[in-house]
């Protein structure tokens, strides 16, 4: 099975980034599913409806999300109405939405999870270890391959939860800090991972943000807003081939290309 | 001139890897000066100066530093001894040792200048970007090529100060994440970038450390004791080509070669 | 009911401090019970069975935690032999220990409950909000009278739970910060409250430690190691009287004397 | 000379507070000057000139600040026009606006400096410990009489100021937890010291904002917004006598009234 994970999708660069390139990719790799992390889709801040149907027609079948889930109140009555929308699934139980959701591939029952890390981050939800370990108790039998979006800021985080889950599902896939990193590996139980599969947005930028405005942030320590950068998106993502008999990744291998 | 910035050397792993690839890549490479972050290299904790000797020994020429410099305490006093030992610059004055260090390689002036974040960061140290400007404005003449290693946890900061600095120094290249990234390139201005280097140690592990022990503490919220991993070694590093009339950087590449 | 609750208990001055007033106080208030937080008892760092046993030689009848629970190792073995000493009861499934014990006091069921914040806390425990919220809907019928200690950072986090609790206990009693407040009321609900006991133990100081030493690690940045301040100790303790039929508080009133 | 601090003003609740109490406290305690934290005075967020100028009018003679200083842009510009109103000193070099101003009172110069603390504080501003040491270095002679409001989380870093500048001011008060603590007094070298002076507003509330909002973001982990509560509002300040021609102070009282 040909999975296709995109990273933190930041804003309009971002989106036409996948506009530019998905369909292409999606033959070339002969694609059976493309998941992305869509908690800056909106101008950087959070996700709309609107701007998840555009995910979605763009050729988006699960979108993942992370800190920013809530920043357009929007997503907190929206998700109730679309499965294949997620939220962290370690905030408390009552949160609107879920982190599980099994999309269907070629016929066969693929699993994402999105789960957000504790360290650096905000606000402060459950021990993401034990919400995968219940996650995964309660997943319906037949389930074998499984994705796991861990939106997490540092490396040590991430890299606890690829060897915690090593075995146990077919990918971890770290998101949050926009940057792509270099390690993406199969674990020696079958389990494709990378610390960040980096954002789709504008590369000239800080981390897909206004350069100028938030230097001026960091420097002056003035409230400069964050503001998206406009220029030209590249789109980021891990195509990762997994065994959907056994579940396990044969490869996993980084993508990126400029719209 | 050739340069080689070699990532948070991680104990013994982490020398290993330099011991068994290094002199071949200085050949290959025709490296004229070598350059490593050291603050994990007693066993994960810092820095001695029987360690920093071995490093010398091994074919290193300046070692860099981070928020790990001090846990031995025996670097407080080499430090007073060893310029090619520094420490971030932005510590408080009176701080011993400095995080500058101009070295000669090819008969050309080579500045060395380490600076720690102050994000999610501790301890507290100064405004890492006004000090990369003073440092900068008291540099002597004559000094074209300078590296800077940018010792932080966020890529939102690593980014500011990439173009903080587009445009006035060689190159800056980010420590401390231990995670290599993928995101090298030369800036419009001639400036080499890579959010992290990643570290030479054990990559079978959490981020250089022994993984039961570290996802124990994660998960049990216990006081485990971190551990340096002792599994085989890999070198990552950054190899990077300046020209040394300009100061301006033509290529980096990344490296990662096992012991 | 005549309950004393004494805030942390730092090293020797805080135990001398104990000793030296205990016995007057609890003639003259007639106390039916005393608890004291002893996660800084043994020199300012966690709690021993030793020094535990000291503590309940000198009258203390429950001992609650905190943040320093397991600073002692040997904590994580003495606990399981003795249930009146506490942990927070936050702490993920697992823990050695508990953070719910039930003492008798003039004949009647006195449950003692410590929690720890999550703000600026470490290690980040479970919600707090929730766990006191099971274990009071796990509490044996008939205990009347309850003491949460909640062993937090910030003001928001302990009032925040003193309105949560609102009516539900008879008193919740901050710790950690080793500052006394001059908050000190009984909510509308019957519930007392304050937002830190304050410590027990030398306030020439830097919150119990050695002025210099600490000082000399804020401004430079070193890595002094914090010492127990040893001069004279101060008991900071909250009196309070609770109506044993309702649970409700009628009066909490701080007491401070030095040794 | 007779001082009166007013802590953090905590929207209408502690303005209404102010000028239901003043008044008969300025003839009472026949006060010379009074100074107030106006961080919170614009609904709980920041300060406008309009709201700056009401307390003026109160009869505030100078207007002390903290993290929340820009939460309204009008600041960064009447600040330029008025240098009774202060931001945090160890803003970086450009700041608008000064930590610093000398009022007179009783024909006396009373240096007023205003720091900020940078353990758990955001933005992370310059070392406050040697900002205090280079405004007093660059203090006028003759200025005999300082108050120094630290606007800080922690116990520590307050307790810490206190012993650093005693003997060397006439007073040091913290302020931003919004609860006052009980540990006034002066210290050997003629320091009056509080490690929180508590807000100036509606204590039936989290610090000053809406309990059920407050409440419910802590435990949902949801975006509400945190509301100013709108009850009876209570005045929390501390009364320092200080010798105006040593500067040295001869006792610090606390003093809560309710409108
Ligand atoms: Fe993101
Ligand atoms: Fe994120
Ligand atoms: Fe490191
Ligand atoms: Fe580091
Ligand atoms: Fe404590
Ligand atoms: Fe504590
Ligand atoms: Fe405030
Ligand atoms: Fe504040």
């Amino acid at each position: 099975m040909n999975l296709l994970f995109i990273g933190d999708v930041m804003g309009a660069p971002g989106r036409r980034a996948i506009a530019a390139n998905l369909p292409a990719l999606r033959e070339r790799l002969k694609l059976d599913i493309v998941i992305a992390n869509g908690e800056n889709a909106a101008n950087g801040y959070g996700i709309t409806g609107e701007v998840a149907r555009d995910l979605f027609g763009l050729g988006v079948d699960v979108i993942t999300n992370g800190n920013h889930a809530w920043d357009k109140r929007d997503a907190l009555g929206y998700i109730l109405t679309e499965p294949r929308l997620l939220r962290p699934h370690n905030y408390p139980p009552g949160t609107p939405g879920s982190g599980w959701y099994v999309a269907e591939a070629r016929g066969r029952a693929v699993g994402v999870l999105n789960v957000m890390g504790t360290v650096y981050m905000h606000p402060t939800l459950d021990c993401p270890f034990r919400a995968v370990d219940e996650a995964l108790a309660a997943r319906p039998e037949g389930v074998k391959v499984v994705l796991v979006d861990f939106h997490a800021e540092t490396t040590s985080e991430k890299w606890a939860m690829a060897w915690h889950l090593n075995g146990r599902v077919s990918a971890v896939v770290g998101t949050h800090t926009h940057v792509p990193t270099a390690d993406e590996r199969v674990l020696p139980g079958g389990t494709a991972y990378i610390t960040d599969v980096g954002m789709s947005g504008c590369y000239d930028s800080v981390i897909g943000m206004d350069t100028e405005k938030t230097l001026k942030r960091l420097m002056h320590k003035l409230p400069e807003r964050f503001e998206t950068a406009q220029g030209k998106g590249t789109l980021c993502a891990v195509y990762i081939d997994i065994d959907e008999n056994t579940g396990r990744s044969r490869t996993i291998r980084r993508i990126c290309l400029d719209e």
